[in-house]
């Protein structure tokens, strides 16, 4: 199969790889319809240091059962099925409790073996734990949006979960990515009726109006936090859809004393500041990497009925070839979120 | 009157200063019957710059109201009350919302031309706010543990609601100096089964178990996480009532994935650990500096009827000419709270 592989910052090729076969019994091969690039991969898009072995990349797809492990009672060959970003065996206690990103016995595509999805095919550890069966054709119009649950849509919905966002709230979301998108469908979802969006790409805060948005904050900074406040008068629920300090500094300085920000991008930081003053303001921190398996059932059902569009934060689509393209573009910020079809 | 004033490290004296007088029409003067010694006094005590003007000390008092200004309309003569350790309004945004610490008017004892709290008499401002009427007489036996409803209960309290400690939890309690054991009595109090203290001084641990603590981890660092996590698996809850990056890295070892952290102890550092690890493992940062005129009437039955008896942290009782003793005394940790009867 052709598959997407890193080599080093900028270094990504689409190249033969050896077809995925079953490994374990509780293996599923999954052939992808359509896959995607994230924000995250941006990161060794930009960084990563050089390497003779490359690291298969992408950790968002949607596809087909090809075969299934011995052990898999809940697939069948032919099912329509999306991946959450990281595989999980959906039983053992972290699971249980809701957060799969933990799960004891889960991990990331692209690492330890496991393919990555940016490629025709994938090989998915504990199949019946991680993928979850979509009931729509694969020439669906929803595709692009049932894709979306693999990561965006699920982490901006755990932003407005974990932010405790509710009916009536006034919620900031700070970044105009696909994440910060996604997290104002998930706000106004969850009854957010003033939410403001922080961001100054003007296509993308367009869309975020569409989305719900009900105002967008250009300025960044210290003027953006003026400018949020004069709004507002300062917001009880954050969600950082970015992951800088810039991003932070922003979301301490929008919001109110006992106001609870969440983290969904990953931080490009070590260490933050959690002394005297944030602690003298009762700013809760929470949020994290999305455990995203356990709300794609949650949301399907508003994606079938249409009730929510997330697939509307890709804004073009690629053949699996021009996947090194896709990269630069995203990069570029020339294209939001880049769609490929294997 | 008497009362304490701090003129640098080490440098406090017990001195005659001017009577309170009712400065704003919502004053109110209260003649103090009992005041005690925080922890938090310890750390000007240890490291305050030298100065002629002093510092008056305490915020934690109960007396009797002396006089009251035009405005106060709650609250007379005679009336025994006790004062959480900032003055509040009780009417703006953040009061509305329990945010008492956050008060748009509100202040510390002690600064801006306010009495600190260990002294004869306090001018108290917005009085009808901030003083809770307390329906005993002034000679009660529970006075030690109404005292403690000033700060160190309520505080504990604020941990265990913050750290969302509900019926049935494990919880991790760091610190066994009287704010930890009292969060050792408010995380019982809402229902936990299990609760761990992470404390080193025998006679305190042993009231921690008094208190409820089910499990004393005396060892630190490394050692203190590994013998948490052999004993609980890790937790889900744990309030952290020290203020250390020790005690801090001490909650992130012991907390599950997913668990929340609520800081008590006024964060001795500026900065934190909550970068990507953090992020990756949904750990929830919370607590801060307690609203503790939130919780005074809620706890208020419960130490009349005593079901909780938070004054045994005081064990030890010194005039207000002692209070310099009283301060060595809980400096050198011979002394869990210092008790000072004016």
């Amino acid at each position: 199969m052709r598959a997407a592989v890193m080599y080093g910052a900028g270094d990504i090729h689409v190249e033969d790889r050896p077809d995925p076969k079953i490994v374990k019994t509780t293996d599923a091969v999954v052939r992808t319809l359509a896959t995607c690039v994230c924000g995250s991969d941006l990161w060794p898009y930009q960084s990563m240091p050089a390497t003779d072995t490359g690291r298969p990349m992408g950790h968002e797809f949607l596809g087909v059962v090809e075969e299934t492990g011995a052990d898999v009672t809940g697939l069948k060959t032919g099912d329509l099925v999306v991946a959450p970003f990281t595989y999980s065996d959906n039983t053992c206690d972290y699971c249980a409790k809701g957060l799969h990103i933990s799960c004891r016995n889960g991990g990331r595509y692209g690492f330890d073996g496991v393919d990555g999805g940016q490629g025709e095919a994938v090989r998915v550890p504990h199949a019946d734990g991680t993928l979850v069966k979509l009931p729509v054709a694969a020439d669906s119009a929803l595709l692009p949006s049932l894709l979306a649950l693999s990561d965006v849509m699920t982490t901006g919905h755990h932003g407005a979960v974990t932010a405790g966002v509710s009916h009536g709230d006034a919620v900031l979301v700070i970044g105009d990515g696909a994440v910060g998108l996604c997290a104002v469908i998930a706000a106004k979802r969850l009854g957010a009726e003033r939410i403001v969006l922080a961001g100054r790409h003007e296509a993308r805060t367009g869309l975020g109006r569409e989305f719900g948005a009900t105002d967008i904050v250009a300025e960044r900074g210290e003027e953006g936090i003026a400018r949020i406040r004069e709004l507002t008068g300062g917001v009880d629920k954050v969600i950082e859809a970015v992951g800088t300090r810039q991003a932070l500094d922003t979301a301490l300085g929008a919001a109110l004393d006992g106001g609870t920000i969440s983290r969904l991008g990953v931080p490009q930081y070590e260490q933050g500041p959690i002394g005297p003053a944030a602690f003298m303001r009762n700013i809760t921190l929470t949020g994290g990497a999305s455990p995203a398996r356990a709300y794609i059932e949650q949301l399907l059902p508003d994606v079938l009925d249409g009730a929510i569009t997330p697939g509307r934060v890709f804004d073009r689509t690629f053949t699996l070839g021009q996947t090194p393209v896709a990269y630069r573009a995203m990069a570029d910020r020339q294209v939001l979120k880049a769609l490929i079809r294997p």
